[in-house]
């Protein structure tokens, strides 16, 4: 078996053997294939497509490249969640506590922020003191003490994914349903969850530029799960704007206090209670056997009178985060205002481009371009109108913010500026309600 | 501009500017681009395919990525003839001296075999004392000598396509016609003629597998020479069978010598004389102005009154080359017979599978596997029974030859005998005449 006949399957067209996948993801992780023969296999894939048996097998190699978790220790099933990215998402820090207020442990391995999407691990980090390299030994104590932890990925957590997503990033091989379905389901199952709900987002904010697209990843995942033994749902989520008010790291968290005092924005409450639903009817919390609506509403409660709140102060001194005597947990930095955009115009604000909002953001030091970039953990953006909001000439839309202790540079200040204005569009017609959930796949 | 931008433009099939394909190719020249992001474009152009633009702009590139030869001191209009690869192919060494003898004087840069494809260097480098590694500042005087020249090609020709080959080889991007056209058609230009003459092989021994595909990589080179100022005509030959009766280095320059001396097969003359035909047509000899068939007649002519020889003994003397008292030249080694195939039943043969002749005669060691691999220049194959021709059980359809002073593999032996013998097909029915010129595209 060699690499160039694989390759030369794949370009006519051909169906991978099982052999030929697990020879292939073998090389990749132990370094044997160069890496010229995995880009142009991985081309001839984004160009050809896979089968589903291809795409599981491709999956199930990748999550075996490196240790499976072992997660009997929740004595419970492990319900997992992921998203696959979006600006503003800060569904995790508030989700982990409500299902666990359900009595659901979980163990979330996130990744750091890269392009406008934001990492969940970075915004845990942004809170002085919380230490998300956690050592998977101390999973067990954590969960114990908290009901959840959250850590970064750690090295041996499908290795094959690591160094082929690597390659994809620098071969605009990104961007393919088997590709972004094997790498997300690789995680997930070598994660060690029994039951996983995905949030796929879709919109000019996502990979998925249409619900088309979003459905057919969708497929691809729940076919993966099936095949490997997962149960898997996916909750097709719009990112035609971005989630809730804020965009940045702390700015985000401090929005995520906020829903947990009960005053959240609906589309975020919405996304949130609904992906946490559907965790729950997977779980064997004694509330599975409810209705999806009728689940949502004891959440929306429980983001409203406090419960929520109890376990998400329990994840963040759990794991060594600061808290002030308000409340609050107390942050790296703080954002201070540096330049609010208005209205050009009456109208109702017909579309807040999410990829432009989380440029923007990224411009003002939010998020990184390159995978060593430093964040400004005060820097981003908050909206103040979205789509279907009444505005009049020189209302606020939105403001810019750096971190206090930053320093921004002008240029980039200049550009963020530019994006963030021009996200917004405007008309003298009211546009059509947008709807945060779009569909749901299982 | 970076890679990364042009790997996707192609990925969604559109259209590159010659400025990217330009920084494409300045970048794989000097080093600058990494294989892994070539290999994704050269899949992404494999199944995406490229306009006529942009196939004349990346050959253009290849071929200005090295030197540009100038061909001046022939003091006639430049003509070459390059093949695009076949088994039995000895028409270059008759071609040279053929057109030489109507005043054409050409400079062939001719590269080594590799696979089952046999090359005009190594055919000539069997002959005891000829120097194929000529310095280009010795070719004027060759020219003025000789009325020829055969050398190798030198590392500055088109060094990006050099680069680009060897990378498709191993990624299984060999085989798209824009890659394939853009590749000969750099070294041409490269190599400096105004025109050119190329055989386009078809059929089961050659790159092109039937006539449409022939037809249509004819279409690509053509479009590729108007649009940088070159004359090229595309001879499609049939490669259903090998050409002539000898594969080998030493057993196919014995044939050129019978061709020489008047006793060529049919189809390799008729191939020669074509090929010659349309050289002469391009060139400024007086005779370009004759119909090809009375051209070919002339050429016919020359081939067995000894004419072309005269000029073909100026070639080898001229470049090194040893003479026997008996006019022919001396090899390096001799074949040595070690195993005669017979007929396994009576019938007509329908078939010489031209690749099963072509790697039979690699096992013998008349070719290379690997670049590095010694030939043994004494090995080959004879085949005495073509395409319509009866026979009855027992006759002999072919001999294996090894070099005299060469030690055989037995393991490798039997593989040979397999592959030639399997190469036959036999029917109760007489085939249909097969013609060598298929067709002609100008």
């Amino acid at each position: 078996m060699n690499m160039r006949d694989i390759i030369a399957k794949k370009r006519y067209s051909e169906e991978l053997t099982g052999d030929e996948i697990a020879f292939f993801v073998k090389g990749v992780t132990n370094g044997e294939i160069p890496d010229y023969q995995t880009s142009a296999l991985l081309m001839a894939i984004v160009l050809n497509g896979m089968t589903d048996k291809e795409m599981t097998t491709l999956t199930t190699e990748m999550a075996n490249s490196g240790k499976i978790n072992d997660l009997s220790y929740l004595g419970c099933k492990a319900v997992d969640k992921h998203s696959t990215g979006g600006v503003g998402d800060k569904c995790t820090p508030l989700i982990l506590p409500l299902v666990a207020s359900f009595g659901i442990k979980t163990v979330k391995l996130s990744g750091r922020g890269l392009g406008f999407t934001g990492g969940t691990v970075d915004k845990f980090e942004s809170i002085e003191g919380f230490n998300v390299n956690v050592d998977a030994a101390d999973f067990p104590k954590l969960i114990e003490s908290n009901g959840m932890v959250i850590s970064g990925q750690t090295p041996d957590l499908a290795p094959a994914d690591k160094i082929l997503y690597s390659l994809r990033d620098v071969t605009s091989t990104v961007d393919s349903i088997p590709l972004i379905a094997s790498s997300i389901m690789s995680k997930k199952i070598a994660g060690g969850a029994n039951a996983i709900v995905l949030d796929v987002t879709c919109g000019e904010g996502a990979f998925m530029k249409d619900i088309d697209q979003a459905r057919e990843l969708s497929k691809a995942m729940i076919s993966i799960g099936k095949l490997a033994g997962r149960e898997v749902v996916c909750v097709i989520t719009s990112m035609d704007e971005p989630l809730g008010r804020n965009i940045g790291n702390v700015l985000e968290m401090m929005e995520v206090f906020e829903v947990l005092q009960g005053n959240g924005e609906p589309d975020l409450v919405e996304a949130v209670t609904t992906l946490a639903a559907h965790m729950i009817k997977l779980s064997d919390a004694k509330e599975k056997d409810l209705s999806i609506e009728e689940i949502k509403d004891i959440c929306k409660t429980r983001l409203s009178d406090g419960t929520a709140m109890e376990y998400y102060d329990k994840l963040i001194i759990g794991q060594g985060g600061l808290i002030h005597s308000t409340g609050s947990p107390i942050y790296k930095d703080y954002p201070a205002e540096v330049m609010r955009l208005t209205a050009p115009c009456d109208g109702y604000i017909t579309k807040v481009k999410a990829d432009m909002i989380g440029n923007a953001s990224v411009e003002l030091g939010a998020g990184r371009l390159q995978k060593t970039d430093e964040l400004d953990y005060g820097a981003g953006i908050c909206i103040y109108k979205k789509i279907g909001d009444k505005v009049k000439k020189g209302d606020a839309i939105c403001t810019l913010y750096k971190g206090k202790e930053a320093v921004i540079d002008e240029d980039r200040l200049e550009k963020a500026a530019e994006l963030a204005f021009d996200a917004f569009e405007y008309s003298d017609e009211k546009p059509e309600e947008v709807k945060v959930v779009l569909d749901v796949c299982c």
